[in-house]
């Protein structure tokens, strides 16, 4: 592979996902084609992957194929993949980015594996205790999306964690989304003060007082509803409410598309309305397309890992490159572990003067 | 009010809602014209509700005033409402179906108040921990809607209220959605066995023994994107999480359809192509009008309470009063009552004897 300056290398687990390793070498033409700083080093069996990307004008000096015979499987237990998983290409796509030859990991493979993987070989970042991932979710937002974390890296979260997922979402929001200052809301089943359980009411104390240190304002409890809504910008909320909210707005989404087909198709009349309407259908499917969204990105450890929808096509795989791409030019991983840092200084400092949270504690971009 | 065989009598409360009293009477008044069976005992303000209701024809002979002066506002806590709520059109609504007056009641009120006064006066069922509060979803299966509890009852739920919330639900699809033996799921963050938290690894073990007792089938784990699948009929649920599935449900659907709204607005061929559509579009809004499957249902109680949405309007009230109306004339609540304590007693029997489960007991339709 060429060593160009200001290109980026990405790491790309070909295999595991329910398309197979055609789909994601689809995708990877599809990002070199548009993109030229991007270089990819792309992990799986050589020989169908020689085949898929060897001879690919776009791809000429700027994609390593490393081999890895082994496949995790969506069956996997994560448990399992921790023992055995060596050799296989999801593996070999943490370890790039583990010895420092790419910047961000991208898989469409098993989440939970992936997880398991990415913790043994990566490390936690220093200072926090649970790991999250983080999604996109359409919403009325000038940037057309809101943040929500976690959804499902671990099913619990205390205070403290999730006082770490706000730190890390407004991080993630400034870097991936451009917001200088996202605002940040706790998922809770009422917006008032005294609702909800007793941890979020100590979370909802820890992160107002972080504010400062996190270089993000809190708009306090935000309700289901307000996923997608214009006052918020990064939801925080445990791995298992946020797993699934994500899911049953998938579904939600799902329904009411399926609903809307045999609507246009139940009448003649309706089936040329919508040929007349098709346009402003395909603008309305692109809105809220989940392809164009793709991506969970693993937040708190020594590294990125992008994690692309298990069904993703070419589209799909695509969109979670080019996201990897931007988290890796705007150095998130640095500024990430920075923000992550100075929170806890700060606290440590508050908590050692007895003087409360540190106000004017390091602001910057991180 | 005269008395008329085979008339079921509804309390309403006609105070507490966003759109205040008008909107509740011209509920009733629907409700009244389309269905001669029903009688309605109205609580609130005496002038105001006279001036509403006292002259229409259709309320003639079976529509009584009761007088209350205080109303229970939205921002009241429950806790408050507890102490000083005798006196509120609440208060006085739910102590109808308490002196047996009613069968069901009737409010849009405020929700953990209405909940709270509800417990105080009715009473938990015997056998009984949590009371939920159970909503209709709409979904791919025939019967249109599947049933989810508890949506905010309570923000927690052990293994043992899980299993309530099956038998409780359950019964609510039997006799509200007209389903002989309804499937039953647990909602996780997978399906796998060994996923989730722990309460719900023993919880799903406690309702695979129960569907004999409770007469119903038990699909195992479901996800958040089953919530209107057909492969189920019966979600179940805590409090915390069925409350942020059911607004983020609500909050997408809203999203899309204002999306939409916007696709048809874009363009004038569009805003053709909607006109032509209108017949389409309008039943795909009456699928999925949250008007239309208006009422949480409180089970787990000496009585069955309805809480209608807060914003609901005449429709909404409406569809309120004959989910109220089905499930009075269902015996729902006595049938309710005897399957939780015929599970109870199969499980003490089993505890005793040591034998697992009871099989072939009481079946029936409650």
């Amino acid at each position: 592979m060429d060593s160009v300056p200001g290109r980026i290398v990405i790491s790309v687990d070909a295999m595991g996902g329910d398309r197979g390793a055609a789909a994601v070498a689809a995708g990877i033409i599809r990002s070199a084609a548009k993109n030229p700083d991007i270089a990819f080093i792309v992990h799986g069996p050589e020989p169908e992957l020689s085949r898929l990307l060897g001879r690919r004008r776009e791809l000429q000096g700027r994609c390593e194929i490393r081999h890895a015979e082994g496949v995790v499987k969506m069956s996997d237990k994560p448990s399992q993949v921790m023992r055995h998983g060596e050799g296989t290409s999801m593996w070999s796509t943490v370890e790039s980015v583990k010895r420092g030859e790419a910047t961000v990991a991208v898989s469409c493979g098993n989440t939970g594996a992936l997880m398991a993987l990415s913790m043994i070989r990566l490390r936690k970042l220093p200072g926090v205790n649970r790991p999250a991932i983080a999604c996109l979710w359409p919403s009325r937002n000038p940037q057309g999306f809101n943040v929500m974390l976690d959804v499902g890296a671990d099913i619990k979260a205390d205070a403290e964690d999730l006082l770490q997922y706000a730190l890390m979402g407004a991080s993630y929001a400034r870097n991936g989304l451009g917001l200088a200052r996202p605002r940040v809301g706790l998922l809770n089943v009422g917006t008032e003060e005294h609702k909800g359980r007793a941890e979020l009411k100590v979370a909802h104390d820890l992160i107002a007082a972080a504010t400062e240190a996190g270089a993000f304002d809190y708009v306090g409890f935000v309700e289901g509803g307000d996923l997608p809504s214009d006052r918020v910008d990064v939801i925080v909320t445990d791995g298992f409410t946020g797993n699934i909210a994500l899911k049953t707005g998938e579904g939600t989404a799902k329904l009411i598309s399926d609903f809307l087909k045999e609507a246009f198709n139940a009448t003649f009349l309706s089936k040329i309305a919508a040929l007349l309407a098709l346009t402003s259908l395909k603008r309305l499917q692109k809105r809220i397309d989940p392809r164009r969204v793709n991506g969970g990105v693993f937040l708190g450890l020594n590294g990125t890992v992008v994690k692309s929808h298990g069904s993703a096509d070419a589209l799909g795989v695509s969109a979670a490159i080019k996201l990897a791409f931007r988290l890796a030019q705007s150095g998130f991983q640095d500024r990430l572990a920075a923000r992550v840092a100075s929170a806890g200084q700060a606290r440590q400092d508050a908590a050692v003067q007895g003087t409360g949270p540190a106000v004017g504690s390091p602001g910057g971009t991180s």
